[in-house]
């Protein structure tokens, strides 16, 4: 039994990048999405075979459910709740790491109404400035007064948490800014105040991940195609990390390989699974 | 003589901070300012006197007229070209250091307007992308299409000024975010690009205001009350700088004395400035 297959043998639970990993997609939002090879397929099998695996994503605009019925209308046999926004993290270390705390809200329902059915408080307008927490997310816009109430939070104790630590990402425009982490920037360089990563590649972000799979990092396996995102996050979280060449487009991506398993697709992982439960059940040699 | 007295005599021109020196105001838009003693006689001199003399100020919000009128109100004999706000040394560095660019701008009526006055070519939308320069100065809002296109144009070469590096300020309401900053940051963040500030204290600042003056910085006064701000700027471009204790009250303040000159207040100044007058006007002793 090689290395990786002892690896694989302790996975308790995946942990998959979407785009790029699952599927293709021609916009930012999954719209017109097209499955990978082996993403249906393998999504149900571990559905059948009772591996609790959770879709976890940058994006922090829609809600989940939204995706999730994007990618089921392309054929994934995924719930609700098992799409992880960056908005579910936030919302799941807000109310791990800071019970009770308010939050003041720079973002959009993406970034706001995780935290809401969670039933963390989210404050509005003047209040924000007694929160607790200041959660910066994707947005479309910033006013002078949401900045004033931000940094007053902050220079009055609240910790600064933001969604992504991208500062840019490739779209079918080219190179664009992210948001996120430019206005948390913003606010740390006005109070001093580090910003805190609730996204990938944080460590923490992943260990909530896990923890609404009802498992630890360690029993997971993470699954993507990007080094600097969930791979590192995965390697630095003591998971085993499952590196896919997929990418962008139909060729595979050059990459440095990063990955305790480095595989073409997903259809790959499938089969490995596969001669990996025929072992087991198998006795012993 | 003293040391001091020989500074003087080699004056050609003043440069005013406003605000705590010249006058004090309730707001930062200068409504209801009421002048500190000395200042109203100190500028009628020089006006009578032949020594040109400009109120630098950090504000960009609004137009020199409004501010000017505003000081004409509060009885200070100032004409509009004699009040320079940062939207004014931009488009005097603007015009000088980067003919023919076209401008992008992230601001108000306070920011673009004087580069329209100077004939600068300003762009709009998406047009922006192809600007030579992105100038960051005071606004209410910002929306991520506007960010978008500051970005792509810095990544298409542009430079990036700034009117302000001001991480915060002091009002009535406690410690604010400077915005024009914050905002430059971002896109620095961004994008790799250094934002270089137009305002104080930057040096090219101070020479743009002394270009605008007809002379050099070497050749002027600067007098101020901001150790950080006027006075540095001041003393790095070589200008003789005169501080005053006026600050933001009656009481004066305890700034660290790194002015050439520490006076109470304006009014001290019109004294000396009367004194070496008299002495020029008589023979050389």
């Amino acid at each position: 039994m090689t290395v990786t297959q002892r690896d694989l043998l302790r996975v308790r639970a995946f942990v998959f990048d979407v785009d790029g990993t699952l599927i293709l997609s021609e916009s930012p939002d999954w719209s017109g999405a097209i499955p990978l090879p082996g993403a249906v397929e393998l999504l149900t099998w571990l559905n059948q075979h009772g591996y609790p695996f959770a879709l976890f994503t940058s994006g922090s605009t829609e809600l989940p459910g939204t995706y999730a019925a994007r990618l089921r209308a392309a054929g994934l046999p995924v719930a609700d709740w098992q799409v992880v926004t960056t908005g579910v993290t936030a919302a799941e270390i807000i109310a791990t790491e800071y019970p009770g705390r308010a939050v003041f809200v720079l973002g959009e329902r993406g970034t706001r109404e995780p935290l809401l059915a969670r039933g963390i408080p989210v404050v509005e307008g003047e209040d924000g400035k007694h929160a607790g927490v200041v959660l910066v997310g994707w947005s479309r816009s910033l006013t002078y007064d949401q900045l004033d109430i931000a940094c007053r939070a902050v220079w009055n104790g609240a910790d600064l948490l933001v969604t992504s630590a991208a500062r840019a990402f490739v779209s079918k425009q080219g190179l664009r800014p992210g948001w996120s982490w430019s206005i948390a920037v913003a606010i740390a360089e006005t109070t001093g105040k580090a910003p805190r990563v609730v996204g990938k590649p944080s460590v923490e972000a992943l260990r909530a991940v896990a923890r609404l799979l009802g498992t630890v990092p360690a029993d997971v396996a993470v699954v993507g195609d990007d080094p600097d995102l969930e791979l590192r996050m995965g390697r630095e979280a003591g998971s085993v990390t499952i590196q896919v060449r997929t990418g962008r487009g139909s060729e595979p991506v050059e990459t440095p390989e990063i990955g305790d398993l480095v595989i073409r697709g997903v259809d790959e992982l499938l089969v490995l699974l596969h001669a990996i439960r025929a072992k087991e059940d198998a006795p012993d040699e």
